[in-house]
């Protein structure tokens, strides 16, 4: 708990003087004012998360948090769980969609065994993965809590402490996700912390039809009714019906944003996992960066709730970090705006009349 | 007139066998179905138009074809004329947000001189433009036609060679355009193609004000029943109401289609070409990739004639083709998707149940 409370306690507003010297540059450049509209907005966020008019972020890195959840027993995703192995092993391989659009980002991927319940023991030893299990999938949230309060704040503090390790190769992060039956456990605290009714925030995940849908519905209407989380205390709904690749999320958005890093948050489950931070310290929100908008409708209420309007939509709902890899490129492109063109004066460009 | 006619003969459509060959493996890839969406269907058009499964993207170039306007007399613009001069300087020296994005995007940027009004001979000698100026900038089309007929018809001829000329160091063109003044032409041709009230299609360029804003659908609205140009006639729209570099984009486009390379179609003044292609070539479409949604209202009624739907909404206006720069991103990592990704059954992932 000691971690977790100084890195909320550290979190502070990004860099106001910065931000403003920032605007004053951007003002001035050769072009219609504002012309590259949101790339500029967010030329100004990075400025002032990083306090530097030129800031750096050469070093990026994707952290995928994998995680099981014992709610899958109760029918709630298309896909068996051993699919989460799976994964992680096609993620060190480099064959899945995050190592492509990483790869295209110039970004690296670091995946993180939050919890994942098969053995990536070998995986392990051999260094392609980051071993934090903290046990081999969550219990099932359908008949109780996913876990306890306990080991909520240990798997939040695993991420911040994920953030700490990655700092010094890492000048911006982006978030990822892989966890058969994720969208459950993101749909319950998004609906829990926004209170809204499950039922708006539920998606197909992976592809449900229509009564599969209905099922996974009635699932969560029924856990969140057996769970009763307390929607003013996230730590409470976390650990009543969250999952530890969203808890090592949230941590690594707070360690982030403790850090003065700014974080891209992927799809639906890494919204899931910012709002949590957001609760927590509200101060993290202005290190967030949304990538991009989830055919998972469950995250356009979570965004909303943050304040934030992301950068992309290409209807993605796969998770892994694939949408933030991709807005890894705008922040990019955000950066050289500000660091590399001129001014009207400097140029010796006419201005408007 | 023969390299045009050549050039529209020669367009056909995207090859669908290799397009079905693409989708068979895109839909075994180890996520969701589609779940990576519009970059998908982007990887299909990309596979389609290269006709291979195996397309190289590699070599990126935004051409920027500049030209000055002589409806700039009729005071539709905030700035003056000699900003177009200035900012070709400014896109040879690096500085401009062109440079920036396409840099970041691994491209190219060459500059034409289409028909700018300054001189430009020193850039020109020391090759760090490519000369094809046609004229020094075009007639005002408030009182007369903006160029002939023979004219316009040279222009688009100009950026058919252009594509040839570069073909052998480019996989993926970008359109991108220079030109104080061009978004007047641009609405003109959108208005006359599209059969729109001109005051429909007419956005504030780089920043007009209301009073600005009705003075130049004023004009507009006079020459447009001054020039009476035929909708059924792309060349007389373009000879009428157009820009030379308007007409460069256009040829830029046909000649890329011929030759079967994607052209990413940037923002308004680029979709005002683009719709001008489309009309003397309708196959030309299937090689145009739309970049995003411009702050110019004309460009919503030009897309959706042309059946596209932008790939990104940062609220751009610009031009340049920054939009395009961006854009490229998407389709490097789509190719990515396609032919770097694994199966279900390469990567032993299980599959839905």
């Amino acid at each position: 708990m000691d971690l977790l409370n100084k890195t909320i306690n550290s979190i502070t507003g990004q860099n106001q003087t910065v931000r403003t010297q920032a605007k004053e540059r951007l003002d001035q450049l050769i072009m219609p004012h504002w012309a590259l509209g949101r790339m500029m907005d967010l030329a100004l966020d990075i400025a002032g998360i990083c306090g530097s008019a030129h800031p750096c972020i050469e070093r990026k890195t994707i952290v995928v948090m994998a995680g099981d959840h014992g709610i899958t027993d109760s029918g709630v995703s298309l896909f068996p769980q051993e699919v989460t192995v799976e994964m992680v092993r096609g993620f060190t391989n480099g064959v899945a969609g995050i190592n492509v659009l990483a790869k295209q980002a110039g970004a690296e991927v670091k995946v993180v065994d939050m919890g994942v319940a098969g053995d990536l023991s070998t995986l392990a030893a051999g260094g392609d993965i980051i071993d934090r299990k903290i046990a081999a999938g969550t219990d099932n949230f359908a008949e109780g809590p996913a876990m306890s309060r306990e080991i909520a704040v240990r798997a939040l503090e695993t991420g911040i402490s994920i953030a700490q390790e990655l700092a010094d190769s890492t000048n911006l992060f982006g978030t990822g996700d892989m966890g058969i039956g994720n969208t459950s456990p993101s749909s319950a605290i998004v609906a829990t912390l926004c209170q809204i009714p499950i039922a708006e925030v539920v998606g197909r995940g992976t592809g449900l039809d229509d009564a599969q849908l209905k099922h996974k519905i009635d699932v969560l209407e029924k856990a969140l009714i057996l769970n009763n989380p307390d929607p003013a205390d996230p730590i409470d709904v976390l650990s009543k019906v969250g999952g530890f690749e969203i808890a090592g999320i949230a941590g690594l958005i707070l360690g982030s944003a403790a850090l003065k890093k700014p974080i891209i948050i992927d799809g639906f489950i890494s919204t899931a996992g910012a709002l949590l931070a957001a609760r927590l310290a509200p101060k993290s929100k202005e290190y967030m960066i949304a990538a991009h908008r989830s055919v998972e409708k469950g995250q356009i209420a979570a965004l909303a709730d943050l304040g934030k309007e992301p950068l992309l939509d290409l209807q993605f709902r796969l998770g892994e970090g694939t949408g933030a890899a991709v807005a890894m490129n705008l922040v990019e492109g955000a950066v050289g705006i500000l660091t590399e063109m001129a001014t009207f004066s400097e140029a010796a460009v006419s201005e408007a009349k």
